[in-house]
């Protein structure tokens, strides 16, 4: 089926939706968002909120980076969380980024203390930042008298949550990560055999020592929910919420899970009932690019275009990579659009157009559009998807390895690390993509199957929320597994009585033979 | 232990979004169905299908009790499939019935061993009239040539699952009981500590000694898996599948479960992406009475209307039961419509009309009607909770119990075992339910939440069934669990593994001590 189809298929959805569905006119909700680009999602799904008529209060930091104070979609809480952590975090970035490039694992020792470190001060910012409204009378007497209908937040920093309880209000997540790594591991039953852990690099085929491998990357995530997580939290409950609370119960509270990833992206597992999948709600139909862009783009005739970009993260490339990549873009037919910060090369070649910024889901989407040279952050990565462009991913932070992986594993990119990168390698990739019709072939299936759902992402999303706030909350949806000891839960009672009733029952056999 | 209860394990017998949807014209689908009440839902699907422009081709029996051989919908394919159980059938009910009046556990235990034999005797036929097909050459080519899309079917009992590996075709369920029991249970991760067995009459919240009798249900599961029902298919794959299969992994390597199910209805528990809930897809809304029957409803002026069946299966209720009961109706103000089958009970009063046949589902949505009181088949659980009226419940058969007992979780409903119905107890039930506001309240917020859905459960049905066909399967929906041996799933080996490390280096640093 044609996807121009498909796509008018979302687009219908989307006006039948609103004319079929109940109405919450007037919601009310509490926005708890994370900064940076975890923003630039909740930012989206907030416009759609504000269009559908709900009113929103988005709670920010007063040295935020992204999230702005004013805002037409929004009126804005400002808490002081004290000193920001830029400085440090670039610091942080570049070290990886050097340790990534020299394969230096005493770098990446330290680094990974560092991370620690880092996380250990945001969640402590963060809970300090909350405990300050708790204890602002004034404040908590503004949020109660507001009558929030739910609180909408993104749980990679969990104060969002603490404030839902404390308000005693139903909560949707805009979620993929926790505070201890993915939402799933808290959620639903996990089998480390063939789920793996972020960060181990592994997929859902596993043989015995990558099993192992999955099994000590689970438990560092354990290690740090119990050491560097989960005591800020636990203060927190403990101070200010009646019955004391944790990180972890107050996630499985949550009424409803908006994920952002589906089963084309991610390997398949198990789900709960409350969960639903949004991966790529935040991509839309290419738009015209600007005439000179597309003057550019058109020139380069048959050959097509590649384009390239590491993310907002990166300040600057070493310079002997960004030389290497410029010498082998220069010698391709194609012509190349690269986002680059730092230094210009100096072996740049005449087809290639440096740019500060660029429209980027309109060139993924335009047809000239041949391969994507990407770090692989989750937003480019579900772009890529849609719009069905092979990705040939050099990954830098976070995530950015696991994202590129599963495509890799799709046949739909390539993985090329930075400490390999290269004049040769950087070629060898870039031609692989670009002439090896697989590529295309497997992410444009990807494409199909993204796009062929029943309801678009962001219409689910927001058919959800309004669920909620018609039904005061979703509990019919929650298992009653959070609820167990985990001796209970794995029915190792039972499983001791049982052996014990066997081994009586064997022993008095024998006795009674002898 | 009442036999219902390990009955209920195994029910051996068993809007304007779609219209914008992507089509598949002219698919080309072969149903595998089963017959009796199971034959009801799969044909409510089959007329959507047919509407839709794909052509059918239905598997029968030659002495089918439901399925004609000729029907607008389909083109038919009948196989021999020897002498009836009808019979025999008939004998298995009456005598249950007589055991749940007389909670006579001598005759439960034979009756046991009876439903055994009969579960047996079924898959033996089935899986030899499909050994039949396999053995006709000119059948085969025929069912190769027809280049069917998918196999449909409902795979309780299985060899529609067998046919389709064999023509290698994708695999749609319309699921809710498969060969040994519930379809969650070989498809998802189902801790037995708050996941009820069906036929064991638990809930999801059960303590030490329920969760013992649980996994003592879940063995008696396994028993039938491995001894019962499994050998039969292993013998047909063996013989006709090459490198042999068995029926467990036939079921997870089907594309989508279209699930007969809803966690509305159901308590919430892990489920898979490859899952699509369509509970209640069956259900419309009311149309108009017939004349008659109008005038009698409204004839009960604000009193309102109680209606009554016990389904299809009871051929008569004992005669004292029959009595009580309409002993009791006689004494209401309440008009009384009741489903019934036997002789007419000489106490039944003037506001009781007796009927062989009713529009069961108009009368539910029919604002009269205050009470439903029932035997608690799936169709008609689904259907009371699609119109919200309040469930007095009198179990008998297989899974009844286990659907009634969900609404009595929700307050929705209430059961009154055979063994107890009397006089006064029913009048008590009866009007517990007429007057105490919590059952109608509860019922109706169930209606609200299951028909508060995304997508009509019938549009899910369908969308997936030709996403299936679009796409030509949905192997990318399926985990890698199914593929490994249990002590790689359950991490046993890495477990040992670093056991044993953590043991010798112990070891090794108490040597060096001493």
């Amino acid at each position: 089926m044609p996807l121009h189809r498909v796509c008018g298929v979302f687009a219908f959805l989307s006006l039948c939706l609103i004319s079929i569905t109940p109405h919450c006119h007037g919601g009310n909700i509490l926005v708890f968002p994370i900064d940076g680009s975890h923003w630039i999602n909740m930012k989206v799904l907030l416009e759609e909120l504000h269009a559908r008529g709900h009113s929103l209060t988005v709670i920010r930091a007063s040295n935020s980076w992204y999230i702005p104070e004013k805002s037409p979609l929004y009126t804005s809480i400002t808490l002081e969380i004290g000193v920001g952590m830029e400085d440090f975090f670039d610091v942080f970035l570049q070290e990886q980024m050097k340790a990534l490039r020299e394969e230096d694992s005493l770098l990446t020792l330290k680094l990974t203390k560092d991370f620690l470190f880092m996380i250990s001060e945001a969640h402590s910012l963060w809970t300090g930042a909350v405990s300050k409204i708790f204890e602002d009378h004034n404040m908590t007497k503004t949020l109660t008298d507001s009558q929030y209908d739910l609180v909408l937040t993104d749980p990679a920093i969990g104060p969002g949550v603490v404030l839902a309880k404390y308000l005693k209000l139903p909560v949707v997540l805009n979620v993929r990560w926790i505070p201890s790594g993915e939402g799933h591991f808290v959620l639903a039953p996990s089998p480390l055999s063939y789920i793996p852990v972020p960060g181990s690099g592994l997929t859902d085929k596993m043989n015995f020592i990558q099993r192992v491998k999955n099994m000590l990357f689970y438990s560092i995530i354990l290690f740090q929910q119990k050491f560097v997580v989960g005591p800020y939290y636990e203060a927190l409950c403990d101070k200010y919420i009646e019955g004391g609370c944790d990180i972890i119960t107050l996630l499985q509270e949550a009424d409803i899970w908006l994920f952002r990833s589906d089963f084309v992206f991610d390997f398949p597992r198990p789900t709960m009932p409350n969960v639903v999948y949004i991966g790529g709600f935040q991509c839309k139909p290419a738009q015209p690019l600007p005439a000179d862009l597309e003057d550019f783009v058109q020139s380069a005739g048959e050959h097509g275009v590649i384009i390239m970009t590491l993310g907002t993260l990166v300040n600057a490339l070493p310079k002997d990579v960004a030389d290497e990549i410029a010498s082998v873009f220069a010698k391709l037919p194609q012509k190349v659009i690269w986002r680059h910060k730092g230094e210009r090369p100096s072996t740049l070649g005449n087809n290639t157009l440096i740019v500060d910024w660029m429209p980027q889901k309109d060139l993924l989407g335009h047809p000239q559009t041949r391969v994507f040279v990407a770090h692989g952050g989750t937003n480019g990565v579900q772009e890529a998807i849609y719009h069905g462009v092979p990705v040939l991913g050099i990954p830098l932070f976070f995530d950015q390895y696991d994202n590129l992986l599963r495509l890799q594993e799709r046949g739909a990119g390539k993985i090329l690390q930075l400490a390999d990168v290269n004049g040769k390698t950087f070629e060898e990739g870039i031609k692989e993509l670009l002439h090896q019709d697989s590529y295309r072939e497997n992410i444009q299936r990807m494409s199909r199957l993204h796009r062929d759902q029943p309801m678009a992402p962001m219409d689910q999303a927001v058919f959800w929320i309004e669920y909620v706030m018609r039904h005061k909350g979703a509990p019919h949806l929650r298992t009653e597994a959070y609820k167990m000891p985990w001796y209970s839960y794995y029915c190792v009672d039972v499983l001791l009585l049982l052996l014990t009733a066997v081994t009586v029952l064997l022993m008095s056999t024998v006795a009674v033979f002898r």
